[in-house]
């Protein structure tokens, strides 16, 4: 009897090649699975789905994760305004490592024996589909054809060829990678450090030409309605993604490190993404007191990069997230935005829960709360350790 | 013989009330001074020399702390990206000590017993004001009129009249505080949480339509050169802002922790700081290891914590500046921006310290630096803890 | 009808004063509440009910929080292994707090218009007092006698001596301060910096001689048996007290720094809580991943700080609370430690969730998990980034 | 001709192997090298030497950096006081990096093609290596004849007879790593985690009975007297060493993870080190600012944790390196220390930056510094933020 392979199955070239050289070569059992995070459209899982047939794997199946990838992940980058190096929604590299997760489980529960894919050496995603499996299913041997064989484009075509899959496999200009937190662009201007990508690239062309209020209803940290307009959050992403995407928001180039040291270039456009994150923000600007918004970047921050380098599955990531979901029960409230012609702006917010609440003392104006004295008897003690500094080491003298 | 008062003098109305407070009831003789940051045009000076001569004060005089403000403070914000909760340039924050640490050098130089200072019991500024005095020249006694007699402006006006100052005070709509790193801007709206400032509010109305490409050369760090035309740093940041101010770039409304404990919220317009500091940051991206930028990172957003709450004498500020400093020498090179109404966008960058140097693998592409095998032993290990734990504690089992 | 006061009262001349003073000169009712946390023999609180008595308080209570006290802060003092400058266990700034909240909460329920505090203006104690009053209590009025009117011990027994109050009140030569989680000593050794305190000064002598072995058991983090006896929490603690304190374990001086902002040195001896927090610490290293490890470390040090400056009501701790709770699930397990005179030493664990569980490589043997080409990849790609640096900017050519 | 080959050369049977190895079954002219980094004896330097002689190196040599150890990182380490986990001053992991910098230098000096060392599989030792060769000499290859072929004590010993070489090569019941900053003590207790070492295990047996004071000078954080005697550090430390290493103090056993991912548990004497970091420590509490203490604690740890990992040559290290020698300059004083079988006490301090002097107010003390209403509106304003969340979040109503 033939071992069973799972291979993680996109449909592109590398994949493909991977269907006939696992079948044929190492003379396994090629079960396709291709996961879904929200980025695939209907019609391009019909398409991956023929093309899995066509090359003779054994069974083919899609794995919809989309819910428990946004209950596992992207609620708590919401919830920790993660943008890494200060720009980039993390688009691909979470959704990475849930495709990764749902392979395990997949290749668990049909009884694999090796699982499959199709990354190269050079790229995070080995490292990401590697570490979760290693973790996951440490019996369970990991197969890289692509890496293993160091294969070019052109190995693979002349491979596919001979073995009668005949099909135009040119490579678009632009790489793109769609999820529901963002789409990654790369290009030949990505791989240097000197030019953008040109508008072209993009794959949401900007077309809202005027400007547009709208208004995010948040509950607890998750956007839960779109102009009054109720939602589930999964839904209220897309939703928003639809309204914002056709300005050309959230456009950027995220320059970083990669897992394994180098620097990686890529550009994005991710419009629900950065409006979500900077409303939430600002919601959170409100209600939260400065070591809640302090502690809560220290350790969002962290999140983000262990995310991006596929250590999801560290225990830390989950008391983190147990934090970061404590953090938003006064993050409740509705945030006014304005959308137009590749920018935005938060406008204002409104909740039961600001801290800027008109009853106290509102800042630079006279109030109740306290006198000119306890403020006076306050900047003296706060003085006190400097001062103190200052004379014994003579600094002002 | 009178004692001698310094007064840190705007020419508003609540220093203009002390002058006359502070010599007709407390009988002292009073010495203002205005410190110049970066904000104040000549003319605007000599407007304010002529109100203290007018009000009776026995001697004014400038104190320029422009270059010291820039070498002592400006210079470390670029070099830490600072930006309050992701935001704010720290715009008035950072100037005020540097005002009050000119007054206190300018009492001590003067022999004044007592100083004065026009802030209400409500606001940061007289915290930040009475720390610099407290730990700079700890045995001269601060006088705060406004605070102390909890004065309304009604009350002021009152008084200066009976005093034969006659002048017309009404209050701007809009209050405006320009200095070199930003303007901020206050007004009905930023006393509550709902709504922005209008257009009208901001200084410098937006009148440049088209787009336009320019170039900053960074060294070590610093700002030195724009489109090929070299500056020293104070003068860069002055001819950037000339360039980018009229695109409107660089609005926002910062929504924070004053030091007394409530939220502000304020508006503010920086086009240059804004631009310098994504630029300088995108050239740190390519130029520094990812640890570099993790504890430049923890170390800035304290040190911006500290310069906003008038911790600037805290010593472990020059600890944290020495820090930063030493982490610029390689953040030289040259930064491509495009300005565009409301908003700009780094294009590139040219650096030969750039770590994305083509001769190493670039991302995602073929190399000769590290082979596939290299990168499966390395996902291998990394994952070791993790997969440790998971078996140990039965979580994938 | 008067009004009613609580005053915080402990029996010694401060709040004893505070009685006559608060009902004779400021013509308040006062009621009497001494807060338990752990500290107090029944003679001891007996003692302090007949001095109340006898002082002419109009009601006196004791408010036994000691159970709450450790479920709402000592726990997580415990989890996250808080020693104070690495040094001390908080031994009396923990407490404070929960004898405030006890105190407000009880000014509360008897529908007092004023709380009184006997605290001078010189230390920590005011302020945690305060913090807990302004917060949890904003509407009753604040007393506190001894600091508003800048009394001496002699101005104090001369007063009391002028109401009648005929009593003792020899000043101790070492300010003891007892509680559950250790006792705090003063003497005029620790006003200054050169000298440690002398053998008598410590409460509790060292009486056993020999050595002794004893075992701890934690369950998902906390002490709940001694030498496979199970005991609640609260008491394991108070037992192991009475075992480890006669070997005069877990004394040390701490200087740290005061919320006021200056320096303040003080002797303690904590046996219990040294051992525990070494005893459970142990037990992480084996059963947390590093980052479990790093980030408890972070949150745990701050949660130290604010406990110890009187910030415990920051929503942020209920945070932190939350995320160190959430790393327990595994630290459950034995920790043998032996006890000496003066000293202590960890021998070793015994746990189902041991990291060092020998079915995987052993540090340094040989094993079947990865091989040496994985170690050699590893070591490669973690290389790459410090190797590009190197390279680019020349530093080892 | 032959091929060099550098060889990290200790004596011992891993590395006697190699010179035959590498001679005869790899065709290279070996070149063998010891570092010195304090841990070695003249005679055991000697020894080594003949052995390599025997053996058949082509050239012996002893590399010494000691002082250049020092300066670049034990100098460090003390400033930063250093504890990985709070337990261990990390003995044997720093040295190894400066050794194997040595080991490139030399290479790089002679024109080797190739380095090998010694390392197994199974350790850290050889990531250290290998990183340090990969990043200082990327173009020599690295041989690991140990790791790469797997082999036992068994393998080599029956090679080397074959090879001629008889030779008792008999395991010592614990292994011992002799360094200037500690000796670590490795056995089969410490292959798992329910045991202690027993006492013969350590190398230095406890001999001094009675008690001694003795007072260490530091100079910005160097220890350069001791008793009054000055000494350059290295030296100090040799002789503190000498003094207290007779007590049988500073042992204890580190629970710890490595760079490979699982946990290793260490026994480890280092009487010096722990003295002389507990003193350090002590001097800086009395001289530092709170911030400064925080964010030197921060930054030190993580210094501890790359340099334990081999990753000293990351820039960020140089970084950190500035920060904490900047905040050494008012560390300067004398400690006095009370040494005792198996223990040591700080007794307290003399500096004349100490933030302690008695000009100002003492704590818990009356003083002219600041009065009982400022310390009441001090806490009064710094309750603000926690007692407006209160209320707006209805907690206490």
């Amino acid at each position: 009897m033939k071992k069973k392979v799972v291979l993680a199955f996109s449909g592109g070239l590398d994949t493909s090649f991977c269907v006939k050289y696992l079948s044929e070569e190492k003379n396994l059992e090629v079960h396709t699975a291709i996961v879904q995070t929200g980025g695939f459209s209907e019609e391009e899982l019909q398409h991956i789905e023929q093309q899995a047939i066509k090359l003779g794997s054994a069974s083919h199946t899609c794995l919809d994760v989309t819910q428990k990838y946004y209950e596992q992940c992207l609620k708590y980058l919401v919830f920790g305004n993660v943008l890494r190096y200060n720009t980039y929604p993390l688009s691909v590299s979470a959704e990475r490592v849930f495709q990764a997760m749902a392979i395990a489980d997949y290749a668990n529960q049909i009884g694999a024996q090796t699982i499959a894919h199709g990354s190269t050496g050079a790229g995070n995603d080995q490292i990401r589909f590697d570490m979760v499996f290693h973790i996951m299913v440490p019996n369970i041997e990991i197969i890289t054809p692509i890496r293993d064989e160091k294969l070019s484009r052109e190995d693979e075509i002349e491979y596919l060829k001979k073995k009668g899959i005949e099909q135009s496999w040119e490579k678009a200009k632009y790489s793109i990678n769609k999820g529901i937190w963002g789409t990654s662009v790369g290009g030949v201007e990505t791989l240097t450090s000197e030019a953008p990508l040109p508008e072209e690239a993009y794959p949401t062309q900007q077309s809202k030409d005027s400007s547009e209020k709208i208004t995010l209803t948040f509950t607890e940290g998750e956007l839960t309605g779109i102009n009054g307009q109720p939602y589930a959050p999964v839904e209220a992403i897309q939703q928003l993604e639809k309204i914002a995407a056709p300005y050309g928001i959230g456009r950027d180039i995220h320059v970083g490190d990669t897992i394994i040291g180098i620097k990686g270039r890529v550009g994005f456009e991710a419009a629900a993404p950065m409006v979500i994150i900077k409303a939430h923000h600002t919601l959170e600007k409100h209600t939260l007191t400065k070591w809640q918004l302090y502690w809560k970047d220290q350790l969002a921050n962290w999140y983000g990069m262990l995310v991006h380098e596929g250590q999801m599955l560290d225990p830390v990531m989950r008391n983190v997230e147990t934090f970061l979901a404590d953090t938003q029960k006064t993050v409740t409230g509705e945030v006014d935005v304005e959308l137009a012609p590749y920018r935005f702006q938060v406008l204002g917010i409104r909740s039961p829960h600001d801290l800027m609440s008109s009853s106290f003392g509102a800042y630079g104006e006279m109030n109740n709360a306290w006198t000119g004295e306890d403020a006076r008897g306050f900047a003296k003690i706060l003085s006190n350790q400097t001062m103190i500094f200052s004379k014994v080491n003579k600094q002002n003298d």
